[in-house]
């Protein structure tokens, strides 16, 4: 049976948006709806004209016989602006202080809904460069990395603390607390990486960046390569931060323990590169 | 300007697939599309039947002043059987199999796409039933349970293994590890939960249950109703499980570490009711 245009835009829509930088040949999809492709090349470019219009991400067209259409997520700078935003709202809130001068955050990196669009904003940022992995260190990192892997459709790697039985063979390093001065540990599982591949590095929280520094010599073992680097929240009240370049959505300025108050401004999202 | 319908399949297709569980208005999109009630009807007919289909899910219409349409996220058996046979086909590999005869499955739980659907599988069983919140404990259960929560629109808490300062106050509690007989410590932050809630739990892999049964006492603790038990792969050569319901994709059947061979079957999915 053949498809109506109506249905196959519902369909279609729902299978590119599933499926991010995927290149899906037309014959897919023709073969799929038992349509023309033309009909099916008519379709995609009202889909790509929505998309556009509505800040949703851009269609790629790939011409030639291993061509076919590619979705990138691509959030616009004022939906940006909203999920910034919202996220400075949430963590505005006085009762979020701990002591010590932390956040707590783990409601708001447990919301499903927040970390898709903090995910989706990471993802439209780095959707023109090459990213192969995407690596974030146990345990609050996870769900950022997961959502910004399932934007640009690539694997996750998680470092871990310690070294567990179920990771297989692991390499190790030690690295120097950007900010407690500590010496820590940390494991990554062999097969989590190749070679020559191109890394994001993401976490939800970044002090003096000795963590992220971490990482980033610990994907050196791996002979990879630093891509980029994404941090949810960065604590503006440090003097020392140890990666040069970085991403963020929000900045932690100052916090009073004693009037419980908590002073945030914009991250850098909009002024920096983010390698 | 108005909106043409093909326009306005395309992007209500995007946000319901964006808002799972959610009810939204047909005011919400008869004034973001300047389109008349009666119009946006029929487009979400047209949706409705499309989703139905192809084994998106279900729209379902609520009638009355506070009314409006929900998307409801459902894996058609023949999909949940797909994925069943690539988690097979996925674990069976000899290459897995680790010291002690566990599987290393770090590389499909850092799979985004692969994540997703297990989640659309676990969401779609547990979508009639009420759930507040998808517990796991970290790290490995963290892509599974956000995945789950996405599709349902709920919120996810984690488990620690150790309180850390950025959780803020905790509740713990002791168990006794199902295979292995050693006290082992669960920690979760207060403010995660609110007594009455109902609470699906996860992990990605079952030996015995004791992690299983360590966070059922958990969420007993904090005045929780267990509304359901979601695992990836459970071993089945354990005669003692201290769960009694729970719900499982693969079964780990056997494995032969001289051999290297690894003998896998299909879940309890199509069997139990996985309360």
């Amino acid at each position: 049976m053949k498809w109506k245009r109506s249905e196959r835009l519902v369909d279609m829509t729902r299978h590119l948006l599933e499926s991010p930088h995927e290149l899906i040949p037309l014959t897919f999809f023709s073969e799929r709806y038992k349509s023309a492709k033309s009909s099916i090349s008519e379709d995609l470019t009202i889909i790509k004209e929505t998309f556009e219009e509505k800040g949703t991400g851009e269609l790629k067209t790939v011409t030639g016989a291993a061509g076919g259409v590619k979705f990138i997520p691509k959030m616009a700078d004022s939906e940006v602006e909203e999920v910034i935003s919202l996220l400075m709202k949430e963590l505005g809130h006085s009762d979020r202080l701990l002591p010590g001068g932390y956040l707590f955050m783990a409601d708001l990196l447990g919301n499903p809904r927040i970390m898709d669009r903090v995910g989706k904003v990471f993802a439209s940022r780095f959707s023109d460069m090459d990213i192969d992995v995407i690596m974030t260190v146990a345990t609050k990192g996870i769900p950022i990395a997961h959502s910004i892997a399932r934007h640009l459709n690539v694997p996750v790697v998680i470092v871990r603390r310690d070294s567990k039985v179920t990771e297989g063979s692991t390499v190790s390093i030690n690295y120097v607390s950007g900010s407690t001065r500590r010496i820590q540990t940390m494991v990554l599982s062999k097969r989590s990486m190749k070679s020559g591949q191109r890394v994001l590095i993401t976490d939800d929280f970044m002090k003096a960046g000795g963590t992220m520094a971490g990482m980033k010599n610990l994907l050196e073992e791996f002979g990879c390569e630093l891509a980029g680097t994404a941090v949810l929240v960065e604590a503006g009240h440090h003097e020392e931060v140890l990666v040069d370049d970085y991403l963020s959505l929000v900045k932690l300025r100052a916090v009073n323990e004693k009037d419980r108050t908590i002073e945030l401004s914009k991250g850098n999202y909009f002024e920096k590169g983010g390698k």
